[in-house]
């Protein structure tokens, strides 16, 4: 039984939605849960969840009660004095808050106890927290945040989405090849195709970094399939299954869909809801709408997966609804029972 | 009467959409018009015109012919015998091809026969021909590409959106400087707030240069709005009316957005296209969703300001339609009369 450490206080709606979702995740996958963080309310939280039954949540439109018997499921609570803030200086904050519930997750998984740990709370305590905690993959330069992001066809991953601010292009190679194998091992994508993230499609475009890496992948060895540059226009497309970066570009890639969607959606509102006529058409057109939410939603795909550590952790959105925990708890199973850790290990012995 | 000069051969619809959007621009802002290219085939898609009206085009669904009499208008054609292809070697073709439309459409300002000009072709090629032709002005490192951007409230202007592909924190104080300038003239806002793209809010955040330009901009004393670093998802709230980067990671933004929002629409016509009911749904939905497409369309917008050049150069999207050549014109002439050139070289002296 694949067993996930949760920091049940991490995220902005911690603890509710984070142990909703750890109960959702442990009934549909059949998972072990270990709950880390303040005993007394995450208890409070289980015993309104063992009489009122699961909040479900997605998106805010999909939520009903899943009744649920909490003896029949392994789950277990890890007490955590502390709690690492948002935006707490994260390299001071790991080292002085030893009992807090980010760095004992982690400590649950390199003690053994757990497999992977999800975090919800913040990015950079969650990196830290796992890079001290579980040091780096043997060979391994810096670890890489891979964001899993819809495409018109199949999704495709993104990395680095965050992890690093600069980068050297040797580490925008190794991205490339833990990409690599993250999507054949975890989705099965035979020969994936490999992108770097660029200004325009010909070679030599862009700034030295990319131009360097460029080169490393036309020239590489280790049997990736390297396609070239792609543009932030195209990745949409579903042309490129793995697109590499540095963390800077990536995360504001990230965040500019981010912003787009949640514009686009904005407008759809106020346009649906000006008058009368315009609110039945919008109520007429809603379910369609709830399908192409659904094909964007971030809480689709729960997390993104900090490889390039001893271990398995996955990084999901501070504003995590339970779906998305539940989601989350997914990507950390599928990453654990593929071994996908092992596989890039092999790449670097 | 402003004087517009525009490569009639650029574009991927060039000659034919640039020549209508030119006429209709002639027609509707009483501007001069100076077509740059091939005689033969301006004068060819000019005498359609005259006999068949105006191809009105804004994004594929409104289109209608309208009756013009272009002895009304004034409306001239200078010969250029060369095109610059996309994907051209930019430095050499500008050097080689001295009689090449963008060539001589830049010449045809820095001589004083028009006072901007339009150029929907390769932006590399525009850029470089506005470079060597017209000079920076006074003071100015580097020109950057101001580009307007919708929000859910009014539109702000990101720079770089893609002529520098690696920044100094000089060039990006530049860039606010500009950009300011700009929103301040062209639109009329008022104390424009300026913010740094970044991946996070707190001082401290992104790379070494977003950490630099970010101090520069708080210590500034040129009077300048500085708001702090802004997120790719908070850009489009409208919170913040120009948005510094550097031409990179810029130009990705803009990209991405673009393909967030064109995957977002064939998303919504997969869904609505799927049956018959989804199909008489989406007819009803129809008119609501050119709303929203009306204001996220590029067209609308015309084209990005090339800053920092004695001149004024517009930069049109190379998938421009007539409509978007019109803007683009509004564009170029809306710069002239603010004359944002002379209040950017005040800065400079």
């Amino acid at each position: 039984m694949t067993r996930i450490a949760i920091d049940a206080m991490g995220g902005d709606y911690a603890p509710a939605a984070i142990v909703d979702g750890a109960v959702w995740a442990a009934l549909d996958y059949g998972v072990q849960i270990e709950l880390v963080g303040k005993e007394d309310e995450i208890n409070a939280e289980l015993s309104r969840i063992s009489k009122k039954g699961i909040n479900s949540n997605r998106g805010g439109y999909f939520k009903h009660k899943i009744k649920v018997d909490l003896s029949n499921l392994d789950i277990k609570v890890t007490n955590a004095e502390e709690v690492i803030e948002m935006g707490e200086a994260v390299g001071q904050a790991i080292r002085k808050k030893r009992k807090s519930s980010i760095v004992l997750a982690v400590d649950a998984v390199s003690s053994g106890s757990s497999d992977a740990v999800v975090a919800a709370g913040s990015t950079g305590a969650a990196m830290a927290a796992s890079l001290f905690g579980l040091g780096r993959l043997t060979g391994i330069e810096r670890p890489a945040i891979a964001l899993t992001l819809p495409t018109i066809k199949k999704p495709f991953v993104l990395l680095d989405a965050g992890a690093n601010s600069s980068c050297t292009p040797e580490m925008l190679y190794q991205f490339a090849l833990m990409g690599t194998t993250f999507v054949k091992s975890v989705y099965g994508y035979e020969n994936p195709s490999v992108g770097v993230l660029n200004i325009g499609e010909e070679a030599g475009k862009g700034n030295e970094l990319v131009q360097t890496i460029y080169k490393m992948l036309e020239e590489n060895k280790d049997g990736m399939n390297f396609v070239g540059n792609v543009e932030g226009k195209e990745i949409f497309k579903g042309t490129c299954d793995v697109v590499v970066c540095d963390g800077f570009v990536g995360n504001v890639a990230l965040k500019t869909v981010e912003g787009t969607s949640s514009m686009l959606l904005s407008m759809i509102r106020q346009e649906f809801g000006a008058n009368i006529i315009s609110k039945v058409i919008g109520l007429l057109a809603k379910p369609f709408m709830k399908r192409i939410y659904k094909r964007i939603n971030y809480e689709e795909f729960g997390g993104a997966l900090l490889l390039g550590v001893k271990g398995i952790t996955v990084i999901a959105h501070g504003r995590s609804t339970s779906y998305a925990i539940k989601n989350a708890v997914r990507v950390a199973k599928e990453a654990v029972e593929t071994g996908v850790n092992k596989k890039i290990s092999e790449f670097f012995q």
